[in-house]
C-alpha cells in the first residue's frame, strides 16, 4: 500500500493541515496518510529534523514522506524531493533532510523545475502532489530536474576521545527526558571495562542503567534508549524541570585511566 | 471512497472524539474518517466556520463533513443535514453553516423528525449515524423532513467603495498570522493603478507583496494568501505578538485619488 | 476489518506515536490504526482508565486496544494481553485493566514469556508486533503463558444507602465538565419519587436535568451522561472553574424522607 506520512509545523487548529490530506485524497485517494506529527514548533528544523531521522526507517521502505516545516524557507530555497535510505521525502530545500541521516542521497531533484506555481502554500500545492506522484510509483526523474546537492546544516557533533565523550542535548521530549547525542557505538568502543563518571550541570552519576526499575520513582536514570543514544530522565518525573538541563546543555563521559 | 471528516469542538484528552469515530465504523467499517480539527475552542462557531470554509472544497465532492461544534446548541436548535456546493454537512443549526459559503444550499433536511433520541451528545447519537448514511449513498430525503431554512448570522462584512475597503481580522492563526476577509478579487477590481496604503492599529503600509522572500526575516508581509485573502504576517515570527492586532481588528486599505 | 486502536501519554510533538503505528503498518498494512488519545497526562493511569473505559465498547467487538500508559510500568510489571468483553487489550500490568470494566477477563495472558526483549520502548517493541498479531487473527493463548489474575487497584467507590448517594468527580473533561462516578441506575433504583438535594462544595441544588436546554447559558446543569454517569457543568461555560469543584472532589444526592 502507497503511505504518505505528514511532518509539519501548523498545528492543529487551522485548516492546513486537512487542505493537505484532501489534496492527497483528491489525486488519488488509495493512499494512506500517516501524521508523524504537526506539533513542530514554527520553522523549528532541529526539531523536526530530530523526530523525522528517529521514525523514518519505520516505515516500509518506499513510504514518502511530506516534510512542511519551514515549507518557505529563506531566499533562494527550492522545493525539492529525494530518495535516502529507500525512502522518499518531498519538501523545502532548507537544510533539514541533511541532519536526518549520515548516508548520501539516492537520488535528488528539485520540484521548481516542472512548477510555475507561485504559492505561499507550498505544502498542499506543490509537496502534496509530488508525493502523490511518488506514492503512486512515478520516479523522482519524472517530477523534476536532479540537483547535485541539497543544504547541508552543521549539526552539533559529538567530540570523542580515549579520555572522554563530549555531547549535548538534542532534543527535550515530551516526558522531560532529555535525548543527547551520545551515541551507544561510541560508548561501547570507548568504554571497554573501563569505570567512567557523566557529568551534567553540576551533576556526577557513574552508572548507565539498562532498564528503568534499577531507579526508584523520581531517582535520575541515565540510558541508551531506544534510538541507542544517551538519555537523561527521572524515572515517573520530569528531568527537564529537576536537572537543569535543557536543549544544547553539555553532557560528557569521562573514563578513569 | 466514502469519507467523513470530522471538525469538533471536544479537544483530543477525552473519549468524544473516539467515541463518534467507533460509532462510524461499527456502522460501516469502510468509511474513510479524516480529522479537519477537533482543537475548535468550545462553543466558537466563527473559529470553527473559518475553518470548515477554507477547507471543504479541497476535498472530493460528496465528501461528508460532521461537524460537532456548539453541538448542542441554543434552545430550539435542530440536528440537521445539508448538501452545499455538492458537498454533505451534519450538526446543529446554530448559524454555522450559514457562514461557511456565499451559496445557497442544493437540500436541507431536519433530523429530528427521523429521531426520537434525547442524548446530550448528538454528535456520536445523531450526527454519526446520520453522516454514515449519507456516505454511503442514502440521499438527503430519506434521513429527515425537508426544511426551508437554516439559521443565518450576520457575518462581518467588507465594506468596499472606490477609496476605500474596509475589512477585518477574521482568524489568528496558530503561526501568529492574522487572516482579513479582505478577498482579492475586491482589491484588484478596485485598486486598478492606483497607489494604496494599508492601515491597521497605528502601522501603514505601501506594499502587499506576492511572495514572502520579497521581505526579510521578522519584517512584516502583507499577501493574499492560498485563500486569497488578505493576510499580514512577520516572515518567521508572530504577528499576533508583535502588530497590535487582534481577531475582529480594523484593516484598511485606502487608494489616493 | 482489523482495528487496533491506540492509546497513549506519549503526546504528539515526538516520534513514539509514529514509531508506533509504522511498526504496526510494516508488520501488516491492512490494518486500521485509530487513535482514542494521545493526550493522557503521563503516567496518569485514572484518566487514561476512565477514557478507555468510557470508549472501548463503541468499537466493533474484536478491537484491539493497545494502551501505552504507564508503559513501563514498576518494577515487576509485565507485558500482558486480555480478553474482555469480546474486545483485546495489550498493555503493562499497571493496574489500569483493573478499572475499565467490572466483568472478569476471558483470557488473560504474559507477553514476557514469549519475548526475552529488554526494551525502554515497549508499546513498539513489545505491545505492537502483539496487538497486529491478535489483530490479525492469532489467538491468545499463541501469544504468552496465561496468567490468573492481572493487578488490581483499589477504585473510588460510590456509596449508596437508601438517603444518601455519595460519590466523587472522576474526570474533568477539556470542557471543564466534572463527571461522577454516580450511575443513572443508582439514582434511578433510590430516588423513586422521592425529593432530593445535590449537594458539592457550597452547592445545593434539587434538580437533575434531561437536556441541557432546561437551564440558561452561563448556569448550572445536572444530569446523567452519554455514559450514563451524573455531570456537573455549565452550559456554554467551564465549569471547573466556576464551581470549586476538581478531581476527586466529593458529590452527594440525598433523599428526602
Amino acid at each position: 500500500m502507497a503511505i504518505v506520512t505528514l511532518l509539519t509545523d501548523s498545528g492543529e487548529s487551522d485548516h492546513y493541515v486537512a487542505a493537505i490530506k484532501a489534496r492527497i485524497i483528491s489525486i488519488n485517494p488509495g493512499i494512506r496518510i500517516e501524521d508523524i506529527s504537526h506539533k513542530i514548533k514554527p520553522n523549528d528544523i532541529a526539531h523536526a529534523a530530530f523526530v523525522l531521522r528517529a521514525v523514518f526507517r519505520e516505515f516500509p521502505k518506499g513510504t514518502v514522506h511530506l516534510v512542511g516545516v519551514d515549507a518557505v524557507g529563506a531566499k533562494g530555497d527550492l522545493p525539492i524531493a529525494l530518495q535516502l535510505e529507500d525512502h522518499f521525502f518531498v519538501g523545502a530545500d532548507n537544510g533539514l533532510f541533511g541532519l536526518i541521516s549520515d548516508k548520501t542521497h539516492q537520488h535528488l531533484i528539485s520540484l521548481n523545475s516542472i512548477t510555475t506555481i507561485s504559492t505561499t502554500f507550498p505544502e498542499r500545492d506543490i509537496f502534496a502532489p509530488a508525493a502523490v506522484k511518488l506514492a503512486s510509483g512515478i520516479s523522482l526523474s519524472d517530477l523534476g530536474k536532479p540537483l547535485p546537492v541539497f543544504k547541508k546544516m552543521i549539526d552539533r557533533q559529538v567530540k570523542a576521545t580515549k579520555k572522554q565523550i563530549t555531547g549535548s542535548v538534542v532534543r527535550v521530549d515530551g516526558f522531560g527526558n532529555l535525548i543527547t547525542n551520545i551515541p551507544r557505538e561510541a560508548f561501547e568502543i570507548l568504554s571497554k571495562e573501563k569505570v567512567y563518571t557523566i557529568q551534567f550541570g553540576g551533576e556526577k552519576f557513574r552508572r548507565i542503567h539498562t532498564d528503568y526499575h534499577q531507579v526508584e520513582e523520581g531517582e535520575c536514570v541515565i540510558l541508551f534508549n531506544s534510538l541507542n543514544m544517551l538519555e537523561i530522565g527521572i524515572f515517573k518525573g520530569k528531568a527537564s524541570d529537576l536537572l537543569g538541563l535543557a536543549y544544547d546543555s553539555v553532557v560528557t563521559i569521562t573514563f578513569d585511566e
